[in-house]
């Protein structure tokens, strides 16, 4: 008899998915992307659920705010990987008992103001006791059928890119665990924003291939795309943007910058291939806000060029169950 | 300071609605509905998210495909009682690291069967590590603009109704609790249905004003249909229906059958009001899957005829934080 400390949370999720495509025909695309979608004549309806505990997801010293935050944060990335503009947000909450009616205050400000940064509303909600603290988000958006973003649809020669800089998110966590008081890493893991804008612009551009989040760090995001698209992808770790943050905290902690860069999650950028062709586009739709970091080729190994070696690409990143 | 144990789950919903209504001018109807509504041009959107707990909601006996079944249950109950046909439902769980892989498997079933069972599709889900076993569905459905059904729209005069019949699951839980072993009772408790075909017809049949469901009692359903919609309603006892197992498990426990029956919840059935000339095309599509109980009269105090006498409808029924 297994159990989920041993599989992990990849292999529940793989269990669930094989049971639901057993059973049913599905006219939704997914499950397996970062959101399903649903087919409703003319869009898409993007839905996608997340949930955070007080145990395991909320970090020593992180205000009820953020976690409100977070919840709303973590789910509409989700949205925004695909490609979609926010429709909103539902949110139940397990609450502890003797839980201060100021902290549930708090908690829903962070929901409201992350929702309304996302573009999206907080549409209902449901409050049960429970003996700690947990919370469940859904959020719901729309995206044209043509302008749909998936995991699958990277070919060979297609660029690779990500939103943003990679590894402030796990020097946040660094800095935390070792008190080094960074403040700025430790609010870009403590208040993820999702990249709806900037989801939206990769679908209108007409030029991206395929896209997905970061929630677990880079390199289990690019053997994810890879897997789902039928390639394998190059990265040139000299091109990753890595913020000057990371380097100073990782030598500090006697780590090195690509295990924070590419093996740690909680940065919530997106990862995505476009049609080489298309760069320029992009680039006037989104200005200096992605960066190229490597190229698909032939299904095979995902490697890494580190300065005159490649090497291969590992595949792991942070999962729940089996750390912690 | 107050808790959330002083203040109820109604107040705590209460004040994050209050909090919503200050943020934004929302674009959906509700909060404060059984789901909310996104108007989606020529449909509307109706999403709703509820969560179970193991040790506040998951009674002794309970199997864990009926602790799917639930997650998938209540929320699909909330659809219905907006009219809505289901789209499908997103599930986030929380599991212990312990749980074996089978008893995960079983939960999963639980929820397929119960997706299947009101039509709608397992769109996607969340699995993460939870001290304690926790299942927080969304559920997600379609209602035409003319066929919504809200809390509010009862006039005087018009007729109260409820599907099937109430106490049932109540008796089911004084079952359990004695250890009288009455099978079909305990049942009804664990294996909640949710009545999406009756919802849809009373959404299609044009005469149907108002419509909740019954999830923390009749009385306290009574009384929110009451508020949202301006009226007050007389419920005649006697036409209730209530299944002889009622009777027999409230005498065998000492309680009176009213008791289970009024203020009880669990049974998951919706209530509603239709205008009297509606009564007998809503007879033709329904059949006797529904009993009309009492009617609407100007906005006072909600009353319960009990043989000859006409007394106050307590307002009290299930709810957390303050029970259990």
């Amino acid at each position: 008899m297994s159990k989920l400390s041993e599989m992990g949370e990849k292999e529940a999720v793989r269990r669930i998915l094989a049971e639901i495509a057993e059973k049913e025909s599905s006219n939704a695309i997914g499950p397996g992307d970062d959101a399903a979608a649903v087919d409703m004549g003319f869009i898409y309806l993007v839905a996608t659920t997340d949930l955070i505990a007080q145990s395991t997801h909320v970090l020593p010293g992180m205000t009820d705010w953020q976690i409100g935050w977070t919840v709303a944060a973590v789910n509409f990335s989700d949205v925004a990987a695909m490609g979609a503009k926010p429709i909103g947000l539902l949110v139940s909450m397990g609450l502890p008992k003797d839980l201060p009616s100021e902290r549930l205050d708090e908690i829903v400000r962070g929901i409201l103001d992350c929702c309304e940064c996302a573009g999206g509303e907080m549409l209902g909600g449901d409050t049960k006791e429970s003996p700690e603290l947990s919370l469940s988000g859904t959020a719901l958006g729309t995206v044209t059928k043509k302008g749909i973003l998936l995991r699958k649809g990277a070919k060979k020669d297609d660029l690779l890119a990500v939103t943003g800089s990679l590894g402030l998110a796990a020097a946040g966590y660094q800095s935390i665990k070792n008190a080094l008081g960074n403040k700025r890493a430790e609010k870009a893991l403590m208040e993820p924003k999702p990249r709806v804008r900037e989801g939206m612009s990769l679908s209108a551009s007409g030029v991206v291939t395929s896209c997905m989040d970061i929630s677990d760090g880079l390199a289990s995001s690019v053997y994810a795309l890879a897997e789902a698209s039928h390639v394998s992808f190059e990265i040139d770790y000299a091109a990753i943007p890595v913020e000057k943050e990371v380097i100073e905290i990782a030598r500090k902690v006697g780590m090195s910058p690509e295990e924070l860069v590419l093996y740690y999650g909680g940065d919530y950028q997106l990862l995505f291939t476009l049609k080489p062709e298309g760069l320029s586009l992009l680039s006037s739709l989104l200005g200096n806000s992605f960066t190229v970091i490597g190229k698909a080729k032939a299904a095979g190994e995902n490697t890494l060029i580190e300065g005159s070696r490649t090497i291969p690409l590992e595949n792991r990143g942070y999962e729940h169950f089996r750390h912690g």
